[in-house]
C-alpha cells in the first residue's frame, strides 16, 4: 500500500506553512527545507491554493500561508482529496477494469471498506496535531523561533 | 492509495484456486481466465507456494490448489504479507528517507495507525467470504459447476 509522493509532499508543505508563524513562506524555501524538487512544490502549492488550503499572494510582500486554521484541516479528507482519482486496485476504476468477475466479486466491497477505515482513522487527526512538536520541527526545518 | 497489481492478481489467483472444486488449476488457465500475463501468474504462484498458501505439484496429474482452507486465510494478514516491503510513504523506509523532520514529525505515527486500521478492516474477512457467490464467479471464470 502506497501513497503518492505528491500526497506526502503536500502534507509536508502544509506543515511547513503551519510552522511559519510570521511572514509568508516561499516555494524555494519549502523545496530547500525538505530537499525536494521546486517543480513538485509549484504544483502542490497551485493545487492546494485551488482547494482553499493555501492562500498565495504574488508580488512584493507576497508568499504562501495556510488558507484555513490547522485545526480545521482533517487529515482523512485531505489525503482522500489528494489521492482521490487514484484507484486502490484496477476494479475501482470502471474505465480501466478488465476483470471478468467484477460485479459478482466481493473483493471490491471488502477493499472499499478497508480504504474507508484508513481515511476514518486519519480523520481523527487534523493538521494542528501534526504541529504539536513545533519547537523541534522548526529547528529541523531551519525556521528560527521568531519566524 | 494504491495496492500493487501483484497483490490484486495474487488475491484473484487464490480465489480462482478456491473456486476450482475438483482437479487442480494450472498457470495458463488462471492467466487466461483473468486475461493477465502468464509471467505474472508464475511469480505469484511461486511466492504463494513458498508462503504455504498454494500447494503446487509438478508433472502429470500435477497442478495448483489451495494450501490451506479458505476460512483460515485472513485477508489483512495476506495483503500485509504481499505488500509488506512497500512503504506507505518515504519515511516508512529508513534507508530511503531523507526528510529532515523524521523522528520529530507525528505524521509517520498517524499514517501507521491508519494503515493498521486498513489491515484490521480486511482481517474481518477471509478468502472464504470472497468465495460466497461461487456459482456466479465460476460462471464468469469459465469454470463449469462440475470443475
Amino acid at each position: 500500500m502506497r501513497l503518492t509522493s505528491y500526497t506526502d509532499y503536500a502534507l509536508r508543505t502544509l506543515m511547513y506553512c503551519g510552522l511559519r508563524r510570521d511572514g509568508l513562506a516561499t516555494i524555494s524555501e519549502i523545496a530547500e527545507a525538505y530537499g525536494i524538487s521546486r517543480n513538485h512544490v509549484v504544483k502542490i502549492v497551485h493545487d492546494l491554493g485551488r482547494l482553499g488550503l493555501l492562500d498565495t499572494r504574488r508580488g512584493k510582500g507576497g508568499g504562501i500561508r495556510l488558507g484555513r486554521p490547522p485545526a480545521e484541516i482533517r487529515l482523512g479528507r485531505l489525503v482522500a482529496l489528494l489521492e482521490g482519482a487514484r484507484p486502490l486496485v484496477e476494479c475501482f476504476d470502471p474505465h480501466a477494469c478488465h476483470c471478468p468477475i467484477v460485479g459478482v466479486c466481493r473483493l471490491q466491497d471488502v477493499l472499499a471498506e478497508a480504504q474507508q477505515a484508513f481515511y476514518d482513522a486519519l480523520d481523527r487527526y487534523t493538521l494542528a496535531d501534526l504541529l504539536e512538536s513545533a519547537v523541534g520541527l522548526r529547528e529541523r526545518l531551519g525556521l528560527s523561533a521568531a519566524v
